[in-house]
């Protein structure tokens, strides 16, 4: 019987989450039952809305101290309970940070691993990369020629919104937080430009980069990028609310933009949960693995070493020092 | 020669629009020339927005010290330099507050006096009608069985609200400032029920009255209306983001709700400005007219005499202490 070496949220985050917030304990790894597979952990997605999760605050559920970890992992069948899977079949499971996971064959989603490399599927190809599908275009209507901006521009879910922007005929402006990530945007992904927020000021680049309006504004952060966007928007313009990353490390809930700013752009703003976009997931996937083979998208990995040092990777991912999409490679 | 009473702004107001930041002034009536007509004013519209205009903050633009306040008016012409208008004939007009204006013909709406009550072309048949019709039906699209919540619920926009919305099936429920007000939403409106925010905690009412959830918020007002209604959305909740009534007599942009709570009941958030939906004003006319004649829809006026008194019919409307739509009977 192997060791599964398991990640438990220690106590409750203040603020950032520092690694003294987690515990790394050995247990036996389970057997599975009937309908259960016995997993290994290949790849560990570390996401901000985990914080969220953290601070009891998240749709998906709250994480209490003493309790794995949780999160998406792409892992490798060990031993199956179930007539479906073999030994080596890829999946994706939301089985937390622990090496050997026993879950429910009923509860994963299989993974082709034709498709790209398998760590996408907690990606471009995953959860980030259908999040950026559904919300750009089912929730922000984008047209030929439209000005989409998007914050968060190197994370998985922005680099794809504004790429998949360009792919529709939209001309897509980032907004991140380090040269390196903008000079990526522009040279790597595509974007017409991309505001590095820490060296320009918000406004000026808003204003320098989306000279007819913003028409699309496709929000990751919240805060002060969502207030200039939305000072900024064009007439009829599409808002689409995906990600709170300005205030997942607080307790508060600090005020949004003025209504005005709704009223005079006409604009229509909404608000985006993946959940509830599951039905996209097949054409996404024949997209996206598409274009992924075409190189008509491009995307970046920040992948750290080691359960043992998931804490680490998590902090870093929440004062945004990651530089793409933060995964933890377990096995 | 008629002597032509005219309201000019006199200065900027401070805060709550003042009866000495106006003037009243007589001169001479104008002639018309081709293409024109001469009118008299018998009912002058005082709307909100207009507090907007004096900020120069108005999109149908600003109105300086020393010009005619502006505002539409339903008038009889009294000559004519049209073939298409003859002495007697109805017509509304943005004639702003004088009892004798010349305006193109080509800029005025005719009015059918059949339709109802000629003071309604500028109330509930009028620029407030079309807001709450265009606005409910087009951008709050109601479904029957959805509760509708609507701030000043017994103004000309709020009550049609309300009222368009219960013929379309949904369940109106208002929020007002006094027990008069709140009273006749209930009994003549026909509102599910009405808060009185200045006695009951907004919260509690609004928990109290919309136990499900809000499925449609019109927003007359923001500030702490919009705030509230924002906590208590339905899944998949759409806004109509119309009016902002706590803020016209600030030049402040107080900060809004914040975004979370649109992403978590998966809402719509929509700007509303009339002027966009002048293509269903036949539909809302043929509507709200028989509407009014089968008595399904109830509404008030608050009346003042004389257009030396609009500048303090102007305080009560921006201090909330008018009963119905506020009209100026001119002559």
């Amino acid at each position: 019987m192997n060791d599964n070496t398991c990640v438990l949220l220690k106590r409750r985050s203040e603020g950032v989450p520092v690694a003294e917030d987690f515990e790394l304990v050995t247990r036996p790894a389970e057997q599975p039952g009937a309908g259960q597979l016995l997993c290994e952990t290949r790849y560990l997605s570390l996401d901000p809305y985990l914080r969220g999760r953290i601070s009891g605050r998240h749709l998906s559920g709250a994480i209490l101290p003493g309790e794995l970890m949780g999160g998406e992992a792409v892992c490798q069948v060990l031993e199956s309970g179930d007539e479906r899977f073999q030994p080596g079949d890829w999946l994706a499971a939301y089985s937390g940070w622990q090496r050997y996971p026993v879950v429910d064959a009923d509860s994963v989603r299989t993974v082709d691993p034709g498709l790209g490399p398998v760590s996408t599927t907690l990606g471009i190809l995953g959860m980030p990369g259908l999040t950026a599908y559904a919300g750009l275009l089912r929730l922000g209507e984008p047209k030929a020629g439209d000005t989409v901006l998007v914050s968060a521009a190197t994370g998985p879910v922005g680099s794809m919104v504004a790429q998949i922007a360009q792919i529709k005929g939209g001309r897509a402006v980032g907004i991140a937080g380090s040269p390196d990530k903008c000079a990526w945007a522009v040279e790597q992904a595509g974007m017409a430009g991309c505001i590095n927020y820490k060296e320009e000021d918000l406004r000026e680049g808003v204003k320098r980069l989306c000279p007819d309006g913003v028409d699309v504004y496709f929000d990751n952060v919240g805060g002060e990028c969502l207030q200039v966007a939305m000072e900024n928007l064009a007439l009829g313009a599409r808002v689409v609310l995906c990600g709170l990353m300005a205030q997942y490390n607080t307790d508060e809930m600090p005020p949004g933009p003025n209504p005005a700013w709704v009223i005079k752009a006409r604009a229509t703003v909404r608000g985006m949960v993946v959940y509830d976009h599951e039905d996209l997931r097949p054409q996404f996937l024949s997209d996206a693995s598409l274009w992924l083979k075409e190189d008509r998208i491009r995307y970046l990995e920040d992948v750290t070493e080691g359960l043992e040092n998931a804490p680490d990777a998590f902090h870093r991912l929440m004062t945004g020092q990651n530089f793409g999409k933060a995964l933890v490679k377990v096995s």
